[in-house]
């Protein structure tokens, strides 16, 4: 059908590399909102979720809805503990960054999120030499958004744009837990 | 179509107040990509864009194809001169918080976005009373979400969940312009 054919004309003519780091809340939000300006305007997306692991996460099911998005995730339901990583988490990791490649390389996307790749990098999942050849070499046409928290400092000075998500003022100082079709 | 009917029966039974301000980007993305994650738990929203005229955004587009979203815009295409404030301007401000109240209190939404908001309040197209009134009255299952840069002291003290946007890195310092498809 016409309405889900992927609109292969539209470029970009200036592929970014776009940050979104911090401890406060909305930094995938903030991928994922700049992904549904984006499909509104015919652009084409992937987005590799690093380490989400397979829950139904509210997100996925809107974005199946959508035409010229397509996402794969990685990584176990368990969340991982950075002191004690797991082989097969790391292999997720390495599986993760792999499909980031393909897909930034593909000629196929316009824009290429990888959702948590920055937190993958701090926990040592995946090499930040790996990330940084990535984002390197990527077409020029290409725009990638990374999120996580902390964020590498040779990540941020390779992007064009940085945002700090700062957290102010958060609910759970007062005891309210994370709610389903809000947090996750 | 039993897919586009809303799911009523959802509740949020603790909504809260949350905001995204700052002057870096991904405020109103950062909202938009909430409305993602509750939209595919089946959750209903509206959101006010209070100061984006009618452009035809690209997060318009895909807000169309969704289900259980709807959306009113306000204000016209020109910025606004907060030093030179028109009386259309004031007009369609104070139409939009009308419309804001109307929605959070219809019982018909799990979630109210006001897009922009603090902006209307920082260049005095509101009253910052009106929007705490509103914030303070509004029913207990309803989550609202406030965007825009200079968020009032007294908002902030009255939202649950507060996240500063903070601009690291910019590429319009290096003069590359905002593009069609990724910030507007």
């Amino acid at each position: 059908m016409a309405l889900n054919a992927p609109m292969t004309d539209k470029t970009l003519t200036n592929g970014l590399v776009e940050i979104f780091t911090g401890s406060g809340k909305g930094k995938t939000s903030a991928a994922l909102g700049l992904v549904m300006r984006a499909l509104g305007h015919g652009l084409t997306v992937h987005i590799i979720f690093f380490m989400k692991g397979n829950y139904l996460y509210g997100e996925r099911n809107t974005l199946s809805q959508l035409s010229n998005v397509s996402f794969r995730s990685f990584g176990h339901e368990d969340f991982v503990d950075p002191q004690n990583v797991k082989p097969e988490e790391r292999e997720q990791a390495v599986e993760a960054l792999h499909a980031a490649q393909e897909a930034i390389t593909s000629g196929k996307f316009n824009i290429v999120v990888l959702d948590e790749v920055n937190v993958a990098v701090a926990w040592k999942l995946i090499e930040i030499e790996e990330v940084l050849k990535l984002i390197e070499e990527k077409p020029p046409n290409v725009e990638v958004i990374l999120t996580g928290r902390y964020a590498d400092q040779r990540l941020i000075e390779m992007a064009d744009l940085v945002t700090e998500m700062v957290e102010v003022k958060h609910p759970y100082q007062k005891g309210i837990m994370a709610r389903k079709g809000i947090e996750y």
